[in-house]
Order: C-alpha cells, then sequence, then structure tokens
C-alpha cells in the first residue's frame, strides 16, 4: 500500500485540492530544484566565515591579524587597485553633463562623453537597444578587428551586465530543458570557473567535465575530451564546449596550437564553442601573445571557418581596467544565423537592456585614448602600471608556492589567479573526512582563522580526484602578496606538524 | 512505417550518432523552445518598424512628419524628461572622487556619495554582495518603514539591475521545471505587462491569466479570479499571482480593499504574491494614495499576515526619477524562510552583484535630501515638476482620448500608461485578419506609418477576446502629448472613413 501511493506520487500524482496544499509556501522541497542544485564557490562558506570574522575584528575581537586579506576574488579594486582616471573621467562627464563646461576632465573624456550620449538620446538613463547602444558595438566591432586583423560586425556583437549575463544567456540558448538522453550537455573544463557548473544547473544542462593537464601547464589534450566525450555519450547531447583563456583557476594562457585543436575536435562533434576570454588583457609571458578563438579559427581555413559556431565573452571587471562593480561586457557571435541571434535578442529584450553607464565602460575599453589625444600618456602610464605590478605579482606568487614542502604550481602566464596543488598529510585527509568536510575545504578554513588569507578550495572549482588545490588571487599589492607568501609559509608547515 | 518512425521521435530517440548529427548546429528547431515561445511585445515589429522609419527620416526620404514620437516605451528621458540634478550628482561625485574636491557638486551630494563608497570599498569599481551594498539595503528598509509606518528589515531585501531582475529571480525560484500537472501556474492579470508573459514562457510556468474589469475602472474581482483559478486546476499548481499596482499597461491605481481582496484570495489559494509597485510615485488622482501590498496585509491582521509570502518590487526607472538605463530596483520579500532566502541569493551570487551605481541611484530615490540640506529645495522643485506635468498629461490624454468616437478609457489614475479601448469598424478587422494581423496591431502600424507617432497594440498586453485597445505613454512634452492627441483625432477619422 504505501509503495503504491509513493510509486503514485513520483510517476504522476493526482492534482488534488491535498496536492495543492502541500505546496502551501515556498520551502527548499518546493522551490525550483536547479536552483537548489546551483553552487557558486567563489561566494561560499569559506567567503561567508570571511565576513564574519571582519565583523568579529571591527568589534574589537582580538586575532593574530588585524584584517582579512581577500585572495577569493578576481575583485581589483577591492584589493586596492586604483581605477584608471580616464575610464572615471568619462564616466563622470556623461553622468553630469555640468562638467563638461568645467576643466576637471579633459577634453577627449569629453569627447567620448558626447559621443555616447548623442548616440543614445542623451541621457544615460535611457533604455538602450537590447544589444546594447550602437556607436559601442561599432567600437566594439573596430577593437576586436585590431586585435585579430580580421573584420567584425557590430550586429554580432551585444553587449551584457559583465561577462556573467551573456554566458548565461548563450548556456540558457543551448539548454533544451529535455531530460534524459536528450538532455543538451554542455563540456566544461576541471578546474573552471564556477560560473559554468552553477548555470548549467540553473538550466539543467548535463555537465561534461573534460580535466585540464595539470602536468602539462594546465594543457588541452584533444584524448582528454574525446574520452570525457565518450563517457557521456548515453547520457546527453553534448552541444557545446566551454574553454577559459587566460584560464580561470588555472592562470594560464593557452598556445594557438591547443585553441586550433580544440576548434577542430569542436567542429567534429557539432558543439558550439564558449570562449571565455576576459583576460585577454592580462598576459604575463613575453614568449607568447594572447590568440583569440576567432583568430585561430579563421587560420584554420575551409568549411569550420564559416560554419563552427563560436560565442566569445570580454568584460570590463579584469584587464588593467578591474571595473567590475560597473557591469560592462560583451559578447561576439561567430556563424551564428541570424534568426538565432534574433531569438536570443529578442530573450534579452524582455531585460529592456544592459546597464548605460557598463556599456560606456566597455566603450572606453575597446575605444582608449590615442597617441594624439591628451589622456593618452597618462592612461598608459596608469594601464602599464597596473599590468606590470600583476606581472611581479604572478612571478612573486608562483616562486614562493613552489617553494613551500608539498605545493607545485604552474608558473602563472594569465588571468590573475595561481591554483596550486598541495599534498596534504593522510592525517589531515582523514580529520576532514571525519568532520564531513573536503581537505582542502578544510586547509583554507584553517588558514583563514588562523592568519586571515581568505582563499577558495580547489573543489569549488572541480580537480582530478584525489589531488587538492586552491584558488588564489594576485591582486592585493606586491607588499600584501609577500605577506600573505609569509603567513602562507607559516601556516603550512604548522600545519604539516599538525597532521603528521 | 513513417508513423512508427515518428511516434519514435517524439517519445525518447535512441541517442545515435544520426541524433547528434541533426544538432550540427544552432538553428531555431535545436535552441531552447522556451527562448522561441517568449514575446516582448512593448520591443515587437511596431517599434523595430519606428526605428526603420526614424532611419528613412535621417536618410532624407519624405514623410508627412519629421519625426516618429515614440508612446511606445516608459522610457522618460529618451520621452524628453531631464534627470533629476541630485541623483547625477551623487554618481558623478562617487564615480570621480576628485570632483569631492570641488564645489561642482553640493555638499549633501558628495555626503551621500561617500556614505556609499565607504561602505563598498572606495570604489563602485567593487562587486558588492550579490544582494547588495548593505546601507542601500538599510536605506531601503528605512524608507518602506516611512512609506507604510512598519518594520523593515534590510536581510528581507535584495538589490537588482532594474525591477525586471528582481522579477525573473522570483519567477525562477517559483518555477519548478516539472511538466503536466504538476507545471506551475502563475495568474497574471489581462492586460499585463509583457515581462510577465515573457518570463512564464521562458521558465515553462503555466500562465493563468485572469481578466481586469475594464468596465469597473480595470479592477479586480475576486470572482474573476476564482474563475481562472478553477479553469486551470488540472493543468497546473497555482503557485504565484501577480498584481500591478498602479497598473501596466492600465494606468490604474488600486484602492485598499482591492489589495486586501487579492491578499485573502492569494492566502486561500496558497499563492505567492508578486506585487509589481514601481509606479508607487506615480499617482494623479487626489482622492486616493498609494497603499503598499506590505500595508494592506499587515491590516488584514491574523495569520494571514505573518504567513503570506509577499515579493515587492520597486525601481529607479519610473517615478519622478525615470533612471531607466542606470538599472536600480530592489525587492522586498515578507515571509519568506530564511532557508529560501539563501537559496534565491545564492542564485543571485552567481551573477555577482548588480550594478554598483544602478545600487546608488536607488539609494538616493530611498534617501533623497532633507529639508535642512542644501539640495532640497531644487530637489523637491524637479521632483514636483516632473509629477505635475505627468498629472497634467493624464488628464489632458483621458479627456482627449474620451473625445475620439468609439475610444473609451479609464482615467489615468497612476503609471505613466493609457490602455482605451477601440470599437474598430467590421471591415478594418476583416481587412486586418486576410493579411495575417490583429486588427489592434494593423491601428498602430497604420498609425506609425502615416502620422509618426508610435504606441503598441493592445494584443501584445492581452485583453478581453474580441476587444481592441492600444497603450499610450503619456512621457513626451505637453506640447508634444497635444501634438500626438491632434494625430490621433486626424488619423481615427480618416481610419474610420477608409473602413466604413
Amino acid at each position: 500500500m504505501v509503495y503504491a501511493f509513493r510509486f503514485l506520487k513520483v510517476a504522476h500524482p493526482p492534482c488534488s485540492i491535498l496536492t495543492v496544499r502541500a505546496y502551501h509556501k515556498l520551502t527548499c522541497d518546493t522551490i525550483n530544484p536547479n536552483v537548489v542544485k546551483l553552487q557558486y564557490a567563489v561566494r561560499g562558506p569559506i567567503v561567508i566565515r570571511a565576513s564574519e570574522l571582519e565583523k568579529e575584528i571591527s568589534r574589537g575581537s582580538s586575532k593574530l591579524f588585524d584584517k582579512i586579506i581577500r585572495c577569493n576574488i578576481g575583485d581589483c579594486h577591492a584589493s586596492g587597485q586604483k581605477p584608471i582616471s580616464f575610464i572615471r573621467e568619462v564616466l563622470c562627464a556623461a553622468t553630469n553633463t555640468r562638467i563638461m563646461d568645467t576643466d576637471i576632465v579633459p577634453d577627449d573624456a569629453k569627447l567620448r562623453a558626447k559621443r555616447f550620449l548623442d548616440s543614445c538620446g542623451g541621457s544615460v538613463g535611457v533604455y538602450s537597444q537590447s544589444t546594447g547602444v550602437e556607436v559601442v558595438r561599432e567600437d566594439v566591432a573596430k577593437y576586436i578587428e585590431q586585435r585579430d586583423h580580421l573584420p567584425a560586425n557590430p550586429q554580432n556583437i551585444f553587449l551584457s551586465n559583465g561577462a556573467s549575463e551573456a554566458v548565461k544567456s548563450i548556456l540558457q540558448l543551448i539548454s533544451t530543458g529535455e531530460d534524459g538522453c536528450k538532455r543538451s550537455g554542455v563540456m566544461v573544463p576541471i578546474p573552471q570557473y564556477p560560473l559554468y557548473s552553477a548555470t548549467n544547473a540553473e538550466y539543467n544542462a548535463y555537465q561534461i567535465d573534460y580535466y585540464l593537464d595539470e602536468s602539462n601547464g594546465w594543457g588541452l589534450s584533444v584524448e582528454q575530451l574525446e574520452e570525457a566525450l565518450e563517457k557521456c555519450k548515453d547520457k546527453c547531447i553534448p552541444r557545446a564546449l566551454v574553454v577559459i583563456n587566460p584560464g580561470n583557476p588555472t592562470g594560464q594562457l593557452l598556445p594557438k596550437e591547443a585553441i586550433t585543436n580544440v576548434l577542430k575536435f569542436a567542429y567534429k562533434h557539432n558543439l558550439v564553442v564558449l570562449a571565455d576570454e576576459v583576460y585577454q588583457h592580462n598576459i604575463y609571458t613575453p614568449e607568447m601573445g594572447f590568440v583569440s578563438f576567432k583568430r585561430a579559427l579563421h587560420d584554420i581555413g575551409g568549411r569550420i571557418s564559416t560554419e563552427l559556431q563560436v560565442a566569445s565573452f570580454m568584460s570590463s571587471s579584469k584587464g588593467f581596467m578591474g571595473e567590475c562593480g560597473l557591469r560592462g561586457g560583451y559578447c561576439e557571435l561567430l556563424n551564428f544565423p541570424e534568426d538565432v541571434q534574433q531569438q536570443l535578442y529578442k530573450c534579452l529584450s524582455a531585460r529592456l537592456c544592459s546597464t548605460l553607464l557598463g556599456q560606456l565602460t566597455m566603450d572606453v575599453v575597446v575605444n582608449p585614448p590615442k597617441p594624439h589625444e591628451p589622456s593618452y600618456n597618462s592612461f598608459m602610464k596608469e594601464k602599464l602600471s597596473v599590468l606590470g605590478e600583476l606581472k611581479q605579482k604572478a612571478e612573486l606568487t608562483t616562486k614562493s608556492l613552489n617553494s613551500l614542502p608539498g605545493f607545485s604550481c604552474n608558473p602563472i602566464t594569465g588571468a590573475m589567479y595561481a591554483f596550486p596543488r598541495i599534498d596534504l598529510p593522510k592525517k589531515a585527509i582523514e580529520t576532514a573526512k571525519s568532520k564531513g568536510m573536503q581537505p582542502d575545504f578544510m586547509y583554507c578554513l584553517e588558514f583563514l582563522e588562523e592568519y586571515g588569507v581568505c582563499v577558495v578550495p580547489g573543489s569549488g572549482f572541480g580537480q582530478m580526484p584525489g589531488t587538492w588545490h586552491f584558488r588564489i588571487t594576485i591582486l592585493p599589492s606586491i607588499e600584501e602578496m609577500k605577506l600573505v607568501m609569509d603567513r602562507l609559509k607559516e601556516f603550512h608547515s604548522s600545519f604539516l606538524i599538525k597532521y603528521s
């Protein structure tokens, strides 16, 4: 009797008043299960604990540290990086047009503000087209043309609230909502930036993990991609492949050859490529430059270059600008049929438009001061200072991490993160498991509690089973990064003693 | 044989290589079907045609009008409304802190900018908490307390990119993704603002239409609600009820009694209430003030006031500020259990945060200059000027529309729209149908083509079958609104002659 009832419930319950009553309130049992499944480690329990500690310190609680150093999130300005003056000058002139009558901001900043306002109807308070203000999309197209020496069409570009919104809208477009073996499959690198796993959960896509090769500089191997795809072939219809270059959390710049191989693999298996290229300005290796997926695709030539569908994402939150809170971003679509673009743009129109000031920020990033303009020198000085310091910190961090016993870390060649591997003592692993924690979670938690440094455990990004990592940003100042490395050294040796 | 194959395909196709091949590209047949279903009339074909006409005019094409008057969208600044100076002064000081050292902006603006920056880490370029900067949420809570004379908790408030993002996140939370009779049902007024139908399509919720009573000032009748619910009881599990007050597109302020009745109805049927209150500043009737759903709920007392779940939405895009492009908004949750709130906030964290400058805009709206502050007088003057002109235009529009033969229009008592009913000649209806158009669509299209005024057909918002309407905004200047009414009068009589 009980079984029969249970079966009925699972298969198709009758829609009785009783069933309706059971839904009396929104509870965790009655809300969208995809929301419940969704996880986002960058803002997970360790980070929540860091905020609590900050409050304890401000209430006068005594600790061995006087502040929390946040190495958990790519939040440049929060880590002390100064905003690029020119970006703010343009924004402030566009926001309060009376500034135009003063000499507080330079003429080239006024010019950009005026051009933007002329194009959007005179106020940053208007709704733009759902895809974004036309001159910004034109400027983005020119930027891509200069970067890749290839034509770009503003019609294929849409602006978004940061890159995150654009990524979500493309994954939503690809996820058909079907279940069983017809579920959409999305290949995601492991380790990954958790926006991807969160969004796959949100839209009920089947996530196909593929491992990056840590022993080979977090490289991409086609064998690994084939193996991952093969394993899931009865579980979903693979539809898309995500690549993050430079890598998050791995801090790895991909060589052109690797990109070419991925594109060929995607074409062979009819996958749409999501190219997360938000760190394209964050390159720290003199031996290699950034090569876009678009450039690599073009250079393969033949049908693949005119058929393979690629969505490339860029943001104003990273690079030298680090304007996270302004929520500027864009996406370029390659080889998407016009009617599919129209469907996507229609879907974006229900949220009206992305923030106009985020759009304007993106505009300044793709259309910075030119050599003949008054702000050129100061702009370049600020830009190169930020990128130069990041390069120094990339080298410092790589070197310091590799000097610790049981640590190994690939060189940080791009982005703003390191993802070191740690050999944890057996006793630490057992202790963590007895507490119901992942061992790397326990490691990060103890580091936070004892030394006030907030990093995110590798389990939040995914890692090869049996290996342990954490992600650490290189955003704090050089002095603070040195302090972080000193604290880590001290913590790590006491941790090894504690669990030996 | 063919049938058998078709059946197999529909029921559960084998996941063969062939099936995978069929998904070669993203096409309209292979993308998320919910995206294809989604419609958003405010940016539909009539509006696209208006943009084309604007381009034709700018290229020198000769028309009977020299510009398109856009009465299709609640885009205040695009219609010539000036931004409130104080809002822009705060934003510009927060964006470019060097402004703080000048006397370009008044001290109370600097104070607000500084308080915001101190609370969020010193730059509008940081990520905030996913729910928004704490002081803003505190200020929102105080605003609600003053409005309703009831306590409000900042923990129950989250900030969003306009109200749209908040509405979408609540509807996503409620939509379980289940099919058949377990599908989540969402009751939506007809006529409605198409964000609701679009989002229900996006999350595959079953939309339960309930008609507003046009003959009774677009009132809400509980009989109508009961009838609508009864009709769908085998098709879904009703989970939520949307009410827009003041109404969009109806321009109708609800009396407290109607709100009380809706709340009791929702409680009886275990529905979460989505209270779209973004027009709470746009009130044009001296007889009646705005009563919030929160206030009405409290006044019912008893279990309903502590159990019924209500989400109330507010925006910086409407009211006297009209800052659409800055994307400020908030949502207050009433009687949501803490764990459900945590699930929602976790989901929001994957998009990191809403735009900081949108958050700051919302802050100024809920924390305007006080009588003792230097900007108080000019702020009040600008605010009352905008609201006073809107009131004049509400009266002008109501009167003009009702003077036209075959038009009837409820008085505009709130928001910024009229939704007049038009009796269309039989011949017009037949002609439209022969062209595959809705008759009100054809009416609006001819009005646009011949007189350059862009309004949106009632079919985009929903209407009682056999009735025809359009939505017109009252945002253009008084002079332009008079011109619009003159043009409409002329167009309407020629339309009647043409189709008599």
